[in-house]
Parts: C-alpha cells; sequence; structure tokens
C-alpha cells in the first residue's frame, strides 16, 4: 500500500478545495509540517508579521475567493495571538481553517512544562479549550491513534467549514506529523455539497412562490450572509428576475449591483434615506435574504422587518411568513428559486423609486476634505472589480448613501467591529485576486484599503507582507489625529481618544519599498483638490504594487450617518455630539 | 453619607496599591470608565497601538515596578486581542491587573446582538470564559447587585494579584460604572500583606538552619521567581550572608549580584559552564529559591538538583529535604531567614570558584559582528541600574555565561516565550522607571531592548507610544533576515524563515520622530568596529528618547550556549545544525 504523511494528507486536502496561500507564522511545534507544504504543487507559504494578522489576512482571502482561509500558527502562543482574529470570523460567518502544531503526544501526556505552556503542571489542552467558543468545529488528532479516523476527521472539519461557513480549527501534535496513512485516501475528493433537504427546499419554493403572488408590493432586502454562504450571485439572479425593489443592510451594500433600476438603496431603521425606509416599511412583503440584525446593521434595532410580512432565507432555512422550513441551504435554495420562476410572474410595484431623500450636504465652500464630500466621491472613483476593505470607523460608516459600481464588492466588519482588521485583509483579498488572476488567466480589479489612522496602528505590519509578496493594493488612511468615531460617541477631546501621531510618508519605506518607488507610490493631500488629483492620476493609479495616500480630515468631523446611527442612543448622546461639534 | 462612582473606587484602589500608569485602548463599552483616570491624581492613560501590545507593556512595567501592571480593554475585541499577553504573564507570574469595560447589564441579559458580540443570540460572558484559564482570580461585576460587595470584590481581586502574583481581571459593565458607593470605604487601605503561616514558618527556618548546619558543601541556586514575588533584596542579603556559592537559572540571571565573589554562573544542566554544573552537582544540600522548571530553563530537564539534597524555597512553601511546609510565603521567610542566620556560621566551601570551563571563542578574525562575540561586548556595557529586555530568539539565549553588573535586571519570557514580548514590556519597564525617578527623586538606570528583527515586527508598534511618550529607551534590533533561532531548530533555508525585510533607518521617522533627531537616534552597524564607536558613543548614549540601533549579523549564527540547548534533543537534531552551517 502506497502511504504519505498526515502532513502532507493536510496541505493535499487543502490544496483540493482551491486554497493556495497559507498564512501564519512559523513556530518549533510545526516547522516539520510546514515542509510538506512546499511539497503540495500550487500551494505556497504566505508568511505574515504576526499571527492576529494571519487570522484577519485568512478573513480577507476568504472573503474574496468564496472558500476557506487557512492559517497555521503554533501551540498557545500563535494560537492565542490570532484567537480574536478568528471570533471575528465566527462573528461575521467567515471561512477559516486554523491549523495549530501542538506539542507532541508524550508531553501532552506527561504535561511536561515544555515552553508556551502555562505552570507546573500544565495542561497542553488549555488552548483547544479556550478557543472553543471561535469555532464550529475543530478535530484535535491528538486524541486520534487511529490514523485512518485522523485522515476522516480532517475531511470532516474542512466540510464543516464550508458547509456552516465558520471558522474550523485542526490540532496537530508534532510527533503525528509524518505517521503514514494510505495515499489512495486522496483519491476520493471531500464532499463539499450542502445537505439540503430537497422535499423541505420544494414545499419551500411553493410556499415563496405562493407568497409573492399573493403579494402587492412586494420587495427584497439583502444581507450580509448572503455574500458569505457564497451566495451572492444567485441572489442577485434571482432578485433581477423578481424585479422588485431592492434595498440592503449596510453590511450588504454591494451584494446586489446597485446600478441596476430596482436597486433602492440602504435601509437601516431610521438610519439612511427616508425614501427607502418608505419603501420598505410599506410594503407587504420583503424577501429577506442572508439577515445579519446586530445592532450596528440595523440603525441600532430600528429596522423593521416583520415575520408576518417577510419571507426570510436563511444559511440553512427558510422561513415563510413564520413558517419554518429547517435544513434548508442558501444557495441550492436561491438556484432552485431561480428556476422556479422562470414561469411566474410577480406583479412588483414599478421600478422608479427615487432615492428623494438621501443626503444632501453643501460643503462646497470647503476646500479642505471633508466626511460630507470624500465618501461619494470615492464612490465615483470606484471601478467594476474592485475589493473595498473598510475599516470600523468613519469609513465603514459614510458609503451608506453612494451607490457602487456593479460588480464591486464592500466589505467591513461591522457586527464584529473589531479595529486592525481591514489592512490585514486586504493583504489576503490581494494575494486571493492575484491567485484567481493566474488560475483563470483573466485581470481582477483592484484591492482598496480605506482604514483610519487609529485602526492602522494594529495591524499596519502587514503592509510589509504586501510589498515582499508583489501584491497590488491601494491604500487610504484617514488621519484624523485618532479614533474619531470614539470621539462621536464620549470623550471628543480627551486624551484617551488621541494616538501616537505617524509619519505616514516613511511607511512603505520603512517595510522595505525602494526610496525611488516609495517616493512615486505615496501621496499625502489634505485639500479636495490635491485628492482629485491623485484620483486622476492614472500613472499613480497604474504602478505595481502598493500605493498609499495619507488622507488628512478633521478630528471633529464624522459621516452624516454614522452620528445617526450612534443618535439612535438618545438626547444625551445628540447633546454630547453637539457639545463636541459633530453636530450643530 | 459621602459616594462616589464605582469607576472612581476602581482607579482609586488602583493607584492606591502604586500604579500611575495605565495601558490599554479606549473602546464604546469604557469610554466612561476611562474618565474617571482624570480623576485621580498621579494617575496616567498611556494608550497602545493594539491591546495585545497593552499587555505586554504591563507586564514589562510590572517586572520594573515590583507591583501589578494595569491594563484596560473593550469588550470581547479588545480583551481577545490582550489574551495571549495576559496568558504569558501568568505563565511567568507576573501581576496584572486586567479590566475589560463590558456591554450593560439589558445587553447582556437579553443577548442582544450587540457589536463585538458572535451569533444570533450572543452569550456576552463567552470571553470571560475563555480567559479563565489565564488568570488566578477575577471579579464579574456583572453579576453583583450589591454595591458594597461590588467594591469588596474588586479589593479581593487586587489583592490576590499581589498575593498570588498573577494576573487578574475585572470585568465591569459600562451601566455600572457611575453607580455610587461609600467614598469611606477607600478610608481602609487593600491589605497586601502576605499570608503566611508564622508557625509553619518558624518551623521551616529551624529546619532549614539545621540543613545547612549539617552540610559539607552547601551552595546556592536562584531562579525567576525569586523576583516575580519581589524577593530579589531578600534572596540577596540571605544568600550574601550564607556566602555559599551561588549559580542561577538561565531566566534568575541578574537576580545574585553577578560581581560577587560567590557567583559560580549559570547552572542549566548540560546547558552551561561545566565548571559550574561540577560545583553544583557535587553539592550535599542547594538553597533553591524560586525554581521555574521549564524545558527552556533547565538545559532541556537536564539540570540535576534533587529533592532529598535541596531546601526549597517556593513561592507559597518550603520544602526541607523532601519534607513540605505549606503556607509559607517567600519574601517574608527570607526576611525572617535572614535575620535567624546573623548568629549562625554555614561551613560554606571556598568561594574561589573559577568557572574554567565558561564557553571561550576564537573569533578574532572576524569583522563582522558574530554571535560569539557581542554578547559579551554588551555585558561589558551595560550598567548597573540597567533594565535589559531581551526577546526570544538568539538574545534571550546570548548572554548566559557573560556576568551582569550588580543591580541589573535581565528579563527574557523564556517559559512562556511568546516573540514580540519585549518590545512593548520595554516600553512598560521605562514608564515604570521615569515614575520611580519621579518618585523617588533619583536617576534610574537605561530600559535596554535587545529584540530580533523576527520578533520586532510583531509588535513594533510600541515604538510610536515611547516617542510620544518621551521615554528613554535604547534598542539594538538584531538584523539577521529572520528567525535565526527556528532556523537552528529546523528548515534553515526554508522560506518560512524568512521575514519582510525592513528598512530600519525609517522606523523612528514613521512612528513620529522628527527627521533630524531621527537622524542622530538611529545607527546601523555591521562590524565589530562600528558597534564599538557606537558603544563608546557618549553622545548617542545620552540622548533623551528612543534610541536605536540596528545590528546586522549573520543568517546562520546562533550563540553556542543556544545550540546546546537545542542539541539536547538529540543526535538527528545535532546533524540538522551541522547540515545548516550552525555547528562544524
Ligand atoms: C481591537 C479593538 N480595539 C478597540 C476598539 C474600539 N474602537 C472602535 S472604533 C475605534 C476607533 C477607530 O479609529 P480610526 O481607525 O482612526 O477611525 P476614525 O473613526 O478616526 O476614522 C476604537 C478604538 C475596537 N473596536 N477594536
Ligand atoms: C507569538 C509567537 N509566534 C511564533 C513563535 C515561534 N518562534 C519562536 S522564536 C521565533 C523566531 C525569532 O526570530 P528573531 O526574533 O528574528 O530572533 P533571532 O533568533 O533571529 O535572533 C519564532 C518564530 C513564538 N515563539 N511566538
Amino acid at each position: 500500500m502506497a502511504t504519505i504523511s498526515l502532513g502532507f494528507y493536510l496541505w493535499k486536502r487543502i490544496r483540493e478545495v482551491g486554497i493556495s496561500s497559507i498564512m501564519g507564522l512559523p513556530g518549533d511545534f510545526q516547522l516539520e509540517l510546514l515542509d510538506y507544504i512546499y511539497d503540495v504543487p500550487g500551494l505556497q507559504w504566505m508568511g505574515n508579521a504576526n499571527e492576529l494578522n494571519s487570522a484577519y489576512a485568512a478573513d480577507g482571502y476568504s472573503r474574496a475567493k468564496g472558500i476557506p482561509g487557512c492559517l497555521v500558527t503554533t501551540h498557545g502562543v500563535g494560537e492565542l495571538s490570532a484567537i480574536n482574529g478568528v471570533a471575528g470570523a465566527h462573528a461575521e460567518q467567515v471561512k477559516l481553517i486554523h491549523v495549530v502544531g501542538q506539542t507532541t503526544r508524550p508531553m501532552q501526556k506527561r504535561n511536561m512544562m515544555i515552553h508556551h505552556s502555562i505552570g507546573f503542571d500544565p495542561d497542553h489542552r488549555v488552548y483547544a479549550k479556550m478557543s472553543e467558543p471561535t469555532r464550529c468545529a475543530a478535530v484535535e488528532l491528538a486524541e486520534i491513534t487511529d490514523l485512518e479516523k485522523a485522515t476522516w476527521e480532517i475531511d470532516r472539519v474542512i466540510r464543516e467549514c464550508f458547509v456552516q461557513s465558520f471558522p474550523v480549527y485542526i490540532f496537530i501534535p508534532l510527533d503525528m506529523v509524518h505517521e503514514q496513512v494510505a495515499a489512495s485516501l486522496l483519491d476520493t475528493k471531500i464532499d463539499l455539497s450542502m445537505p439540503s433537504d430537497s422535499h423541505a427546499e420544494a414545499e419551500a419554493i411553493d410556499a415563496t412562490i405562493e407568497a409573492l403572488q399573493e403579494a402587492k408590493s412586494p420587495t427584497a432586502f439583502i444581507d450580509v450572509l448572503a455574500h458569505r454562504h457564497n451566495a451572492k450571485a444567485d441572489a442577485q439572479a434571482v432578485l433581477q428576475k423578481l424585479n422588485v425593489p431592492v434595498s440592503s443592510s449596510v453590511m450588504g451594500k454591494s451584494i446586489y449591483d446597485e446600478t441596476l433600476p430596482n436597486w433602492i438603496g440602504v435601509y437601516n431603521g431610521v438610519v439612511g434615506a427616508a425614501g427607502t425606509k418608505n419603501v420598505m416599511e410599506h410594503s407587504d412583503l420583503v424577501l429577506v435574504i442572508g439577515s445579519l440584525p446586530s445592532d450596528t446593521n440595523t440603525g441600532g434595532f430600528s429596522r423593521k422587518l416583520s415575520k408576518e410580512n417577510s419571507i426570510e432565507v436563511n444559511p440553512q432555512s427558510v422561513i415563510v411568513k413564520g413558517r419554518t422550513f429547517p435544513n434548508i441551504w442558501m444557495k441550492p435554495f436561491l438556484k432552485r428559486l431561480l428556476s422556479s420562476l422562470s414561469s411566474i410572474t410577480i406583479s412588483a410595484p414599478s421600478s422608479d423609486h427615487t432615492l428623494a431623500n438621501g443626503i444632501h450636504t453643501d460643503d462646497n465652500a470647503a476646500t479642505h476634505i471633508t466626511q460630507a464630500w470624500i465618501w461619494s466621491r470615492l464612490s465615483a472613483w470606484f471601478r467594476s472589480g474592485d475589493f473595498l476593505f473598510a475599516d470600523t470607523g468613519t469609513a465603514a460608516f459614510g458609503f451608506t448613501d453612494y451607490p457602487f459600481p456593479s460588480k464591486f464588492s464592500f466589505q467591513t466588519q461591522n457586527y464584529y467591529g473589531s479595529i486592525g482588521w481591514a489592512t490585514p485583509a486586504a493583504l489576503g483579498c490581494a494575494a486571493a485576486l492575484q491567485e484567481l488572476a493566474h488560475e483563470t488567466g483573466q485581470s481582477t480589479g483592484r484591492t482598496l484599503l480605506i482604514t483610519g489612522d487609529g485602526s492602522f496602528q494594529l495591524t499596519m505590519a502587514e503592509v510589509g507582507t504586501m510589498i515582499t509578496r508583489r501584491l497590488r493594493v491601494t491604500i487610504m488612511v484617514i488621519n484624523n489625529a485618532g479614533y474619531t468615531i470614539e470621539r462621536a460617541i464620549h470623550g471628543a477631546h480627551q486624551s484617551y481618544n488621541d494616538i501616537s501621531p505617524y509619519n505616514f510618508r516613511y511607511t512603505l519605506q520603512l517595510f522595505g519599498m525602494p526610496d525611488d518607488q516609495a517616493e512615486k507610490s505615496f501621496r499625502r493631500v489634505s485639500t479636495k483638490e490635491e485628492l482629485e488629483k491623485v484620483l486622476g492620476d492614472t500613472g499613480f493609479e497604474e504602478q505595481e504594487g502598493v500605493k498609499m495616500v495619507e488622507v488628512v480630515m478633521d478630528k471633529i468631523d464624522a459621516p452624516a450617518r454614522l452620528l445617526e446611527q450612534i443618535a439612535t442612543r438618545g438626547e444625551k448622546q445628540i447633546n454630547k455630539m453637539k457639545e463636541a461639534g459633530f453636530l450643530k
């Protein structure tokens, strides 16, 4: 019987499901496991500056490629450093495979005081217990003596990662890496199909169509889980066919093509255009796809979508006017719904929806860059195919009112909201797009990163990885002297909302870009005119590698929709914002 | 009854025990708690670039000041980001107080989908459960409705932090911050005395003295827990009085004054000077103070200290030749032992110990900077009063053979071994030394940081905080193109041991130092002569603020003692190191 090492088996499986780049840092307990990466054609080691960044990078990779991102860390120190990034992926239903190289089985059995442990009689599994809430499944190979079961378990958690769209863990003790398993196990591919109940699906389709046909003023609402569960194209097709008015949440923005006539903008309860709110709240049936109803994604829980007036297409169920059809997976359901719709007409209301109550600002007098101006201006600069990563801060809340190009992808982490996420996530996206270009032979869109100066400080070292890997990323850092979003919430002038002021001009140089290239790849702008110049400079944009724009803005200035969102907390909060100068 | 806010109460207590600098990042769930910091005289907000760095900074602060370091983070995203740093403090028995601002009690009760949560019915306490293994005590104020109990609980965990020398957590929901408690509660100070059993202590002293008097060739061995349990001075006094030969572990280096004649060097089993090993292994009684027997601190478990031939002074017990006296705290025990010793003579062997078998190298031919040369050269450059933070890598293992000046403090994280720890830890130390200088009116030693280029990438943003806070730190970064310590272990030429190459010259500038000052504060050296020049340049050294030296060294070059340590893994490992070129 031809055999292969368990380590090789693991990476072959990871490659099989489409992964090419492995994030992570080396460590004593997985160096030998990492060796096998180089034996698998098409797989490559990325390497990051630290493990939290690795988790975020794997997150961004997954969002761009629709398959899991993968990171490898070392026992204890590495896995715990990454844990917040994995928790974020769980909250946002992003697929991650976190491989952890553990101490050897004898070390574990004897509770040896090996480095990276805690205490005098250390339980080496304590870290695995700590990360339990961050994942949906894990395989702890330490407990498996039957090696065929080990391979079976690896396959199981990789499958779960796809089916549930959550992080999974694979713990592999150092001494199991070279254990031999049957090579023929690889002949059967991992089953990645969704385990939908076909009968329930058919019933749900009937109920859905019936409800849609009965409705007088049906509409649709698309949210972020449609993206996470790889149903963006299917949802797009269904909603385009239905031709009902379509809105989205803030996190769900860009999932539906915002250039289509039936796009009516973001519906975010009291936080958003009144025109959109009006249409949505007068609709007698809303087709809700992939809802994630966090405070930040519902205008502080002010969005009104009643069970009775909704068809909810969830990751693993469909609920038609309160009646639940379980065991239905989103993507196959939408596919089947689309084909069922071909022979059916829905009496959708006219598609002539004007966003009459979008934000209108009059900051024409200002020559400096204002929050009222920049997001609409940037939206006009975006192109089809681009991926935009906006970190939690003013950047994540500025775009609400402005339509994106078609085939655009807007990525935020609004529910988990861990700042610093966007920079490594953009790295992961750029790596994924580079792979896609290579795999398909077609050019892809740009990776754009917009982050606050505060958020940038947490994880900026990944700019070094972008430069080393010759990835193409355009970075915009909003330099507004600290944590503006927090200033709007509380303590506008307290020193805890200040940050160490960076001289961003030296970022690319520190991270290894040659001086002359760095000179050409960096711009600092503080007026609209200067930013216009950069946006119009195709020479700047078309350069290879990392480009960086420092955008200087006011400390006390925030997007109107962000202030509305914060204002949902009540009168006292509104007064605070007035006092601080955010509101007039 | 005069009342104060619970938030104010908390910070008053934190100040009361000697803490002046608060590490952390702001977040929505503790902004209002942070306000109270400014109301407490002597307390100041430090602020960091990210929360992992905050934990490390608090760790370094505690090591320098002998009291807890304190960090504040926000619900979920902040506390999880810091968790690896807190786990490290636990492993190394460093005092930390981690204050976490949680969501409000109603949000928690109703499992609301507030940002920073996980899932659709989120348990807001899940993070507190995750961090349980990293701490020795916690108070979850969310469960406390009786406010007097809340203050009692705060006092309890602060006390535990001192008594156990481990991290503690204080979770405070946002809506409890302004609750009122009696101001008079502050009139009684927190009891920080060690709860020693005086009777057991007396018995242990008798047994100790008896054993010492019976011994023919008594010696002493000092380890790192003597530092953590604030017993450095007491141990020093006892060992000086006994005048027996004194050795230490690698982590315990610098705790005993290495300029004294009875200092005989590091005893690290097979990894260290044979002369020291010989004395220690022929001693019929070893007084062991504060042992932490991890693989990295025992020459891969090759140190021979038998129970029968030892008196072990542990943090909370004394064991005399196998007989355990419980409930004895290290510091008061050593104090009492010292006074009992005054009337007693120990027949210690002659103090004429030569370290005949220390490492001798002959790299005189080399003009470039070698591992065989640099550590002894730097040791000669160190001064009394300095604090040295050496990150896990070649830096942490290079100093083994070279005596430090008296009143020197050598800090590593050899047991937990999370790379990146040293940079923020040095920040914390510098802040503590600045405070001490202010409190005592006397000048303190320098904060010196020696880190690998690999380690530096994980946490370097804290250089920004050093610059902003005008702290005085001399940074040496070993630029040896990646993870050399890992290369010695496995995969010497694999790309996973490479890192993104930085142009360190721009570090200080990026992090906000004005160009002309940065120019004067940075040196790059790649020959011995160049490094000599820097070490002899008092003008460079005496500058205020952060100084940085990039030390270029070979990729395949490691300290002899590190290679010996790794070689304890066996023949196969030795061959690997030969093949890679580390050993001849
Ligand atoms: C890891 C983490 N730490 C702290 C916070 C709390 N927090 C939320 S937004 C924010 C400030 C972001 O500031 P910046 O990136 O500069 O954006 P701005 O609002 O200024 O545009 C902070 C500190 C968080 N969400 N995540
Ligand atoms: C957080 C964390 N990640 C990974 C490791 C594994 N690790 C131990 S030492 C080391 C390399 C350190 O390299 P460097 O700081 O450059 O020091 P050198 O040995 O080159 O002097 C690594 C990656 C670790 N200990 N901690």
